[in-house]
């Protein structure tokens, strides 16, 4: 257990390394004559907004890549499979600046959101535009050579207008109009989170992996079904911990009841309440009062969420194994289970 | 005359069929599901943001790629330069959407801002990013067999990144912090104009031109100074037609002045004024109060600003004209010419 912590420190510490090479190649983008203004601007915001999340996504290309080699990779390969690693950490930032823009968010990852700075305000939104610019930027930088190149730029085009595709979705399902709870329905749910998040943070480090590897895509349609059915369920997950988690654990307190969100939980009560039962919802969901919460927190209790998404979780596991395990090739399926495993029974 | 009219209100009409097209494309494109809500919202989005104006740069990605031709295109040429002149208006509707945003404005081309409409708000900030994502999804189904695909994508991407570093140099010269005009240096003024304007309005239509006639771009950096001179040149005219255009003709009142704008024409006066005169600049500039802007008129018609214009005018032309003629291909030198007659001495 020693040494496989060891072993993560030591890869988290290399994937670091990465961002910095990254970094300084962007402050030095012949594309663009920088000001000394501009370049400590771009410096700050890189800083401030990439580097500070839990970096998932990002390692998962080189973990998967290095199942699907069979082995150690090669310092150019872990460098390679980190910058792709990079590319899907720099596609969450430009998603979290602009969506906490978007939901007039106050906190993200323990501090101030970027656009909340006095210095930054509304120039956030083209900061948002930039960490998305700098993607191609990268890769153009060190994959154009590779014969998988074009097929690079293809995959992040396409999981970008997916995710945007399904923040639209969600703006326009959740954010439209007054509070109505008669549009929070499963099939609405499922799409949402499909498209706006398990895209880009299950099939896309897989994807990258796979071409690295050279493989082409179209030959992976199964994969990204499990992958996408993955992502479903560990946003399941996180709504669910949003109100049953241990604070403690997770690093913040939950506040999707107050915000009036879409959760996983509230959809599932709004399917098995009965008509007090839904009154109650109706009267206390998206209220800042915190007796109102209190109100909703024990009609979930009431309505037996927990056992629940204890059955829900089970049989998702469950049909996730047996879909991976009729992939026809055992690294594939290992990828898949390494990913499986990481968030299954997951407290944070 | 009347078939020259004639022959470009054809061409309008047949760019514009182009673009019901590609929309309907859009909304039928497999890489979403789409639900009736979501379908209906990105119609009205595009209708609202993508064809209203005055179509000049997605245009003259054909008028170039026939001028390169030497002769009429064939319906599938038209079809194809069309497509690629629309990708350049989508950009262009990109940056307007999330500009009116940052800069909170108030009307675009006659109309309300869309994030002004009361049922769009914030969420026009993603719809904005749709509309970049538009772009690749359309180079994707019609251009990927091409051989130069992978170079129009990478056109794109390096245009999308030099406009967004231009708009993020304006932001913080002009946005950040105290209303101060000691920022307003020519230099600074050339570099926010080149980057954020130029590139994409000038040198992208030709590029696009080039790359479809078979064209690689690593040999027209000459040609890209020359756009990008160009589109300075045509940027300083905005610049002076905001003040001393007529507003019958332009189709708006300008308030630069009002704005605190980074205007040509007050960096030229700040570079020329006298002491007393400065003083009149920093207690006037950037306030709505009538008497202050008919101040700053007054001032900039005594400091000479429309003769200087008319000089600066007059020697650009010179200097675009001899670096036209230094062009190795007549057909180039036709193109950059047919632009620089589309925009010399205009008055809207």
């Amino acid at each position: 257990m020693a040494e496989a912590n060891g072993k993560t420190v030591d890869l988290k510490t290399n994937f670091l390394q990465i961002y910095s090479r990254l970094k300084s190649d962007l402050l030095d983008d012949p594309a663009f004559s920088f000001t000394e203004d501009s370049r400590q601007w771009i410096d700050r915001m890189l800083d401030y907004n990439v580097p500070g999340g839990k970096l998932n996504r990002g390692i998962s290309v080189v973990d998967s890549y290095e199942i699907l080699k069979e082995g150690q990779l090669s310092d150019d390969e872990f460098f390679f499979a980190g910058v792709l690693g990079w590319c899907v950490e720099w596609l969450q930032a430009y998603f979290l600046v602009l969506d906490d823009i978007m939901d007039n968010s106050h906190t993200r990852r323990g501090q101030p959101c970027w656009f909340r700075l006095p210095k930054v305000g509304i120039i956030a939104a083209n900061d948002g535009i930039i960490l998305r610019n700098h993607i191609p930027r990268i890769l153009n930088r060190h994959f154009r050579d590779k014969t998988y190149y074009v097929h690079l730029l293809d995959l992040f085009n396409e999981v970008e207008f997916q995710t945007t595709s399904g923040q639209m979705l969600d703006l326009i399902t959740t954010h439209e109009g007054e509070k109505d709870l008669s549009k929070y329905k499963m099939p609405v749910y499922n799409r949402i989170v499909q498209y706006k998040t398990a895209y880009y943070s299950f099939y896309l480090p897989v994807a990258c992996a796979l071409l690295m590897a050279g493989e082409t895509l179209d030959n992976y349609v199964d994969v990204k079904r499990v992958l996408v059915e993955m992502g479903t369920y560990f946003q399941v997950q996180d709504d669910y911990l949003d109100c049953f988690g241990d604070p403690e654990f997770i690093g913040k307190i939950g506040t999707d009841i107050e915000d009036f969100k879409c959760s996983w939980l509230v959809v599932k009560a709004l399917e098995i309440a009965d008509e007090d039962q839904l009154k109650i919802l109706e009267e206390n969901y998206g209220k800042s009062d915190p007796a109102c919460v209190t109100k909703v927190e024990s009609l979930y209790k009431d309505l037996n969420l927990q056992a629940i998404f204890s059955e829900y979780e089970r049989t998702s596991y469950e049909q996730l194994i047996s879909a991976i395990e009729a992939q026809p090739s055992k690294q594939v399926q290992e990828v898949l289970k390494s990913f499986l495993h990481k968030i299954y029974k997951r407290q944070k």
